[in-house]
């Protein structure tokens, strides 16, 4: 058994990482912390967690995480996992990050995106960006793990077998992303109030969004070239979900089934990846992932004019935040890829 | 391993039986029907199994599913059933039936309520109801369990410990549910078309609903005395979840403590029974089931008026129907109660 | 032209009536006052309002609205009204005040209910309580009307016609209310956060709902003797609409006929009274009055165990608040009852 | 006072047209058709409109509907209007015509996009398309108004001012858009279903959408070159509302005022056409111009890598079909632009 600890266990990824490892059975969750609720029962802020969890949220403090867990998910605030992880790691433990704090791998980038001087380059190095479909071999064993961002994720699921393949020199991006309420985390805000939530289609960060960092790098990486990508997420009704629709122009009329060989041959063997196509569901829709961790790949071919839009569905606490940690600390430990993420998603839901 | 069959495999709860059989772990699904579908895959109807059942519907037939199974799941319509069960029971299966055909012990009931003469009381004498919360020790070794209508699980569970606790000599109730959409299951029709469906608060079946009947036989007999209630079911816009308001007038004011010790006392060491009560979440949500086989039991007294609602939230399609068949069934082989039901409810969703 | 300055203009009942005074023909708002807002443009807050009010939110000044208003209409939380509503009176304004200050007669209560003396106990018998289904004539020339409360006015709605016409003598009612997110008003807080509050079939404030107040002193008015009302809100999914199922227990079986005749004859001449029955949609939804300013009143007998379910939806922002205090406005000022209220309900939506 | 009738009054466009004819002041309604529902009272099949039609359905015949009517709307589906266009012209009947039937000039397309060989290329001349914004002076008198289709709609507004300025020389654009269940129509089928509808975000018609034609054919007339639109509808979980958002690369980096001034210019006096900026709402959400004839239009520019792109959002039934049919229907018959379409936005909705 592996003991592991949550850090941020009050929040929407925190909480889903519990979910998911109550019925993972190779791991023993030791402690949750949360600042605001220290002392609290798990309940009292997750009352979906009554009768599962028996346990009070603690305080954080790096000597009792040491002393009780072998691997420690942070869920915690972009910024606030930098201050923690230099010392968790020299302590010995295995570091799932899942804020933004040691995804990008050049250090310049954290002031373009996000107005910081990276304090720890060389963690940058040793870090693996944790998308098995891209970095299996490398999270075997993997110390650190920079766990990918929601919106990244889709967008780069949908597009990567398009720029691996070369099968278009236009390597300028849209990813046009739905999303669902849950990716705006559990504090609420003006926007999330429910009478003004409810029935939005309504576009944020439309310009600069800071998963499109990630998303070039991953995509720069697998082109050989540089790739530009611009995300634009826009706010819909659901609770759960996400989509990115990833607009392509290409040189020439592409054929449908030479689109679906590269993103079969790309993805062969990855476990979580479907492609979808057929008559009657063509395309993905996130409503069919909902609490797994798949990630539904599926493409609409317009030969008319020359256009190919990607589509990438996931459930974005699973696939695009807690789903996609655990699958990364799986293979890390040379467990079961899919160890405590077996459930079906849920329909209807 | 039980070999098991699932009969009426394309409706909603045949999906929520095969989603939960997926990770059972005494279980092989070797069988399942659809009269619609058989010879088609399982994904083209339920997207959401890609990759999680690799396998067609079949077509049903007795003999085969005599071959196959050791277990039968029947989620068909209500009078199909009635066709099948008194065979596979000589054939010597175990019959789960998640249809209204044999959950009445008194076949004059079945002429009020069904409009039909039923064709087999002996069996109705045989046939245990499946609600383990009532019914722990009987299922043991049944072969032959009806599994409750949703709505008659929420009025039951909410009321079951007032009328057994004697606390009021009223025993006249209306449960006032409110259901989802998925209650209607999975064939489209007018009422559930989304632009007129969505929004609604829309009282539907307001006078003789069906789950009536089984809810004064369950009640009744847990009274000792002749129990009345008139379920009275409100469509609301979520998709999943049901709670039962079940408005209750007292004799004298009552306390809060008295209410808890007696709803504590009945259902002492139930697994999937839940008692809220607190300051944040002081009454049951359907919402924080979504997904499990919990049932969220609580209650409102209002002294003032010598006036008790008793609450219980469900997830329709798991303790309300495929999730409750499976307890029911592994009380009944002596596996672990909670087999294939672990998985903590979705949230948010 | 009636000069209307509108107090409290942010909320959603602020909100509401500008929506209607914006197409109300024997009125100009001259006055729009937040405290909060003040100087800053209506469409700020108001983004629905772009280009049609093309002023700023005032603050608030008894001497600024004297000069400027012939009729004020409180938009404003419970107990703030009572601070300005003698001064506007002495002033020779009328008043619409839709908080809960002026809506009880007698005094006492308000302790009980409110926990406030009252200061104002000449005024209470003044005012004019603004349901003008039950208060036509004295509307007329009314000077101090107090505007219902939305979970009241349902629970009156329904039940108005069964008190008043002795067809039970059990006068003691659960009025089980559904309720859809812009109840909760327009100030973000935990419960209305979109991914808690969507999907959510949530009871609140199930014991001693104020509301119960008003419309116990109604229908016992109405009935000669004391009435008692239990109100248990849900909050449910939708963002607009609320719907009373009353629950009452009938001495004997009674007739659907019965029941209808009385209804009919009680609501006979009431413009915004429809009376719901047939066979297509058969019970009141709010859905279907969205926009609009009816109550859309039905009802189900269900003779097997003496009981009648007694219904009434209406848009809780409009009959239930600002439509109704409008309705109320014209009748005292002798207008047309549904002066810029005849657009018809929104649908779908 | 203008004779209206309404052809195809059973469906979502039909009834929007009737919710707004009940207020508009220089119309009567004489007819209102149904082939389905002859002979059946409105509030049948709209619930809503009980009170406010109290008249039956008809049958539609040439003869009827040039003795009662001055205006004819058509709202049936395409192809349809084909059949009744020539003759209720001939007969000296003006046509508002909400099919696409007389939407393209050029009758080749018509073979491309429809599959039809078009009978009447000499009516396609004389209609003129009744987008105001762009058609307003050919509306003046015109006896031939094809209404256009609303994610036409939603993608010329926000492409128009681009195409026209010359801002960018890519006029190469995939408009992806998010609608509402509403777009399905008023018949219930598999998709439309709450429980497999609510919660999607599904993309549909991915290659190919049929509006693209207009689309092209309206940016193309106003860019003096040849314009290609994609156009990518996602059905997601509201019931009313969408939103184009229109990706354009440009050659250079924009800025963000050189953008507004060419959307203002282009805009300028236009009453339904709201610019969206700001720090609170910077874009355009179908939401704030529910119930209402606006097409609210925003914008992003992202410099890093020369995107813009171009948001409109409007209320599918309204500026998407039925209000946009009034608004012509006005401009065409030297009305207020505005008549029965004076209602500011519901919101909270």
């Amino acid at each position: 058994m592996i003991r592991v600890a949550v850090v941020g266990g009050s929040g929407y990824t925190g909480l889903e990482l519990l979910r998911i490892l109550a019925v993972h059975r190779e791991v023993e969750v030791t402690m949750i912390t949360s600042r605001e609720y220290a002392g609290k029962p798990i309940s009292l802020v997750h009352p979906n967690l009554r009768g599962i969890y028996n346990m009070n949220f603690s305080d954080f403090s790096l000597d009792k995480v040491g002393d009780r867990a072998d691997t420690v998910f942070l869920a915690l605030p972009h910024t606030v996992s930098l201050n923690y992880v230099p010392k968790l790691l020299e302590m010995g433990l295995q570091v799932v990050d899942l804020s933004a704090d040691f995804r990008l791998k050049n250090p310049e980038l954290y002031k373009v995106w996000y107005d910081i001087e990276h304090p720890y380059p060389d963690l940058l190095k040793k870090a693996v960006y944790g998308l098995p479909e891209l970095h299996f071999e490398e999270l075997k064993g993997a110390k650190l793990i920079a766990s990918p961002g929601c919106n990244a994720t889709a967008t780069i699921l949908a597009l990567a077998p398009i720029v691996a393949s070369g099968i278009t020199s236009d390597l300028r991006f849209v990813s046009d992303v739905k999303v669902s309420s849950s990716e705006g985390g559990a504090k609420p805000h003006e926007g999330s109030h429910h009478p003004e939530r409810e029935n939005a289609i309504r576009p944020y960060e439309a310009t600069g969004h800071r998963h499109a960092a990630e998303a070039e790098q991953e995509l720069s990486r697998l082109a050989g070239k540089e790739v530009k990508v611009s995300i634009v997420p826009h706010a819909v009704s659901s609770v759960r979900g996400a989509l990115a629709s990833a607009h392509v122009w290409t040189d020439i009329p592409l054929k449908e089934m030479d689109v679906w060989k590269r993103v079969a041959e790309f993805y062969r063997g990855r476990k979580f990846i479907r492609i979808i196509r057929g008559n009657v569901h063509p395309y993905p829709d996130p409503k069919y992932v909902i609490g797994s961790n798949f990630a539904d790949v599926g493409f609409a071919v317009e030969t008319r004019v020359n256009r190919l839009t990607m589509f990438a569905a996931i459930d974005n606490l699973m696939k695009g935040a807690a789903g996609q940690a655990v699958q990364s600390f799986n293979i890390s430990n040379g467990l079961s890829e899919d160890e405590g993420l077996r459930l079906p998603p849920l329909r209807p839901a």
